[in-house]
């Protein structure tokens, strides 16, 4: 059960003008499901993309990013399988994930190069090409409208259930543009530029390189902010379209609505990465990391991952025991080399911890159990060395994590 | 039950000349378990000692640091308990840490500085002093011999099994010295500069200043080599006597028997750092990370521990699935920008998984299942860049190791 993640809304989730979805069940691994996904855009449209820095980056993050480059962000199409993540298959991975391209711009009328390839699921295995094909086809003979739960479903692998977000951008009082996004992902996140896979969508107008910046700039707040087990996987993609379909256009930073838009894009983005960690592999706690008081990003960042990939932390707050030594010894070992633990304070949510090295004196085991027995916890560590905060969100590591991830191929 | 690691036989344990061993049940967390161990050194003995790396070291760790060095290496006892680390306690831990050696040096007719004090358990308490006072009162009076296998018994927590291992060192046909260690450990194993607790004896006479540097270079090659959960302790320590009570004498690298000496050390710390592992919290395989072909040492480390360290690789080991592509994965996320995948090689024992990127054309799912289903399991990747080679053990991720964690203290 994901931890406070309510199913996706139907009717919350607003269509984008300029993008159409199409889904198929294509066996791509397993006969029967919802595995595969196109969206066609409008020729107003301009994409950016941040993905892994995994170097066994798949063959289809490979090509993204050539067809990104090559194109100028004019793309047409995006294609989505789950099943098989083209990643560690070499050159006939790279022919496969170019060819699937060249089916799908055939079917459209477009360039190859027009067309953005994704994949997720088992590692190390080629895409059955016969069947992805037949399901291109499929698919686009249903590209409609824009059914976001179905492109939610369409491209989940061990999710517990699809994750799709809306917003309105509201301008002087009214509505000026939609945006729309979805994400996968539950095991192999730590993303490291973006998350296996986030796709948001408006129908605003956004100038190419704005819009490339605001990609960034968003994952690095959001998608690049949560961890589940620490595994930054090979296929890690986040994609920011804006079809140009509706009315509002956006070039600069600075002009109207622009600071809406990116806000709306920021949230939607936000609440897509967090349902990843709320619907992490055996997730029973969603745990927000707050580091403040540091020098800087570098080690801010260091000592919130130390915590949250710590396996003994995690195992803590799964059995909701107050075994709170654990995150000193994790802050301890982040590599932050002239740490002086006497300048170190910890909460757990209201809830004073530990102060000056130790223990503080008015600290009970019984609070510190209040707060652990919560779905929803914030570890706060007060560094006292400088300026600079860092948030950090991940959950627990329970025994289904273990059970899901020893079957997840059988 | 540790990966093919046999109890200790007793009788095939070393007694070190100058070296007596007393054990006592203090009940310093609970009742009634051997839970405090006292050494008493001969006045010619030598020590040397690492410690670990983390900024939250535990005050028994720093009060060995300043003895040591206060000393000049002459000490004449240890202490050791179980039941608290005696870590994250502020001064008052301190306090308590040189109290417990002013105690033993009372007892024993020597200098507080020549004390050294080793604390494991739980972190954020503070040592229950009167309980502890009176345990080493009982240790002092039992001291004999040295019986290794109750000391190791006395500083065991979630260990499933005492572990100590003896050595002599042969020289010219003959036995020249002997050499008794013990460690414990099976959870919060990273060492990063040794590991928590280690102590290994030998009755050669070592000058001190290479005793410290053989200290260091084993600790590097053993008990640093090692990880069960990515998580470096508060505690780490290793600790490596010369009782001087034998008749070899040893002041330099060139010395008669200096070679010999030096590697029945480094066989005992193998042994017992292996032994941890083994021993880890959960493990039901015995794993070995073998880096080759990597620049330089930095490298070759980061992406051994980047394999030893995923959740994803080892789940996939305790289920005995050849989901390898997991491997490759946390190869490409170890950090190493420049690392090009089209020049890896991935073998598991003699099976040749992937090659330039992908799949090895002759790799068999079916030979991935044999080796994976073996209890002691070789990774080696090639990665074809330099000449530096490197190892790592570590053990798999059980539904044992969530448990254990998640009922730890209570």
């Amino acid at each position: 059960m994901p931890v406070n993640l309510p199913l996706p809304d139907r009717s919350t989730l607003l269509a984008i003008p300029g993008l159409r979805i199409g889904t198929a069940r294509a066996a791509i691994r397993k006969p029967g499901r919802r595995d595969l996904m196109l969206m066609a855009l409008a020729p107003t449209a301009t994409v950016a993309g941040v993905f892994t820095t995994n170097r066994f980056c798949a063959a289809p993050v490979r090509v993204c990013q050539a067809h990104l480059a090559a194109s100028g962000g004019a793309i047409r199409a995006l294609l989505v399988n789950t099943g098989c993540a083209n990643a560690g298959t070499g050159a006939q991975g790279l022919a496969n994930a170019r060819s699937s391209c060249a089916e799908v711009a055939r079917q459209l009328g477009c360039r190859a190069d027009q067309v953005l390839p994704f994949s997720t699921g088992v590692i190390l295995e080629h895409l059955p090409m016969d069947r992805l094909s037949a399901g291109i086809t499929s698919a686009a003979s249903a590209l409609d409208g824009s059914d976001w739960l179905d492109a939610a479903e369409a491209i989940m692998t061990t999710d517990t259930q699809p994750k799709a977000v809306s917003a309105q951008v509201q301008l002087g009082g009214r509505s000026v543009a939609s945006v729309s996004g979805i994400s996968k992902g539950a095991g192999m996140i730590r993303p490291n530029m973006a998350t296996m896979l986030g796709f948001i969508a408006t129908d605003a107008t956004v100038e190419a390189s704005l819009l490339s910046r605001w990609c960034t700039e968003i994952a690095d707040q959001t998608f690049n902010r949560v961890t589940v087990d620490g595994d930054t996987s090979t296929n890690d993609s986040l994609v920011l379209i804006a079809t140009g379909a509706g009315g509002l256009r956006i070039a600069a930073d600075a002009d109207p609505g622009a600071a809406e838009l990116r806000a709306s894009l920021l949230s939607v983005a936000t609440d897509l990465a967090q349902a990843l960690v709320r619907d992490g592999e055996g997730a029973t706690k969603f745990i927000t990391v707050a580091i403040e008081g540091a020098r800087d990003r570098d080690e801010a960042s260091a000592i919130a991952y130390s915590i949250a990939h710590s396996p003994l932390v995690k195992t803590a707050f799964f059995a909701s025991d107050p075994n709170l030594g654990r995150i000193l010894a994790a802050i301890g070992y982040a590599g932050v080399d002239d740490l002086d633990v006497d300048d170190i304070d910890l909460y757990l949510d209201d809830v004073h911890v530990a102060t000056r090295g130790g223990r503080h004196p008015d600290y009970r085991e019984a609070d510190g159990q209040r707060v652990m027995k919560s779905s929803e916890i914030t570890i706060r560590v007060v560094l006292g060395r400088g300026p600079v905060a860092t948030t950090v969100w991940t959950c627990d590591l329970s025994h289904d994590y273990v059970s899901i991830n020893a079957d997840y191929r059988s």
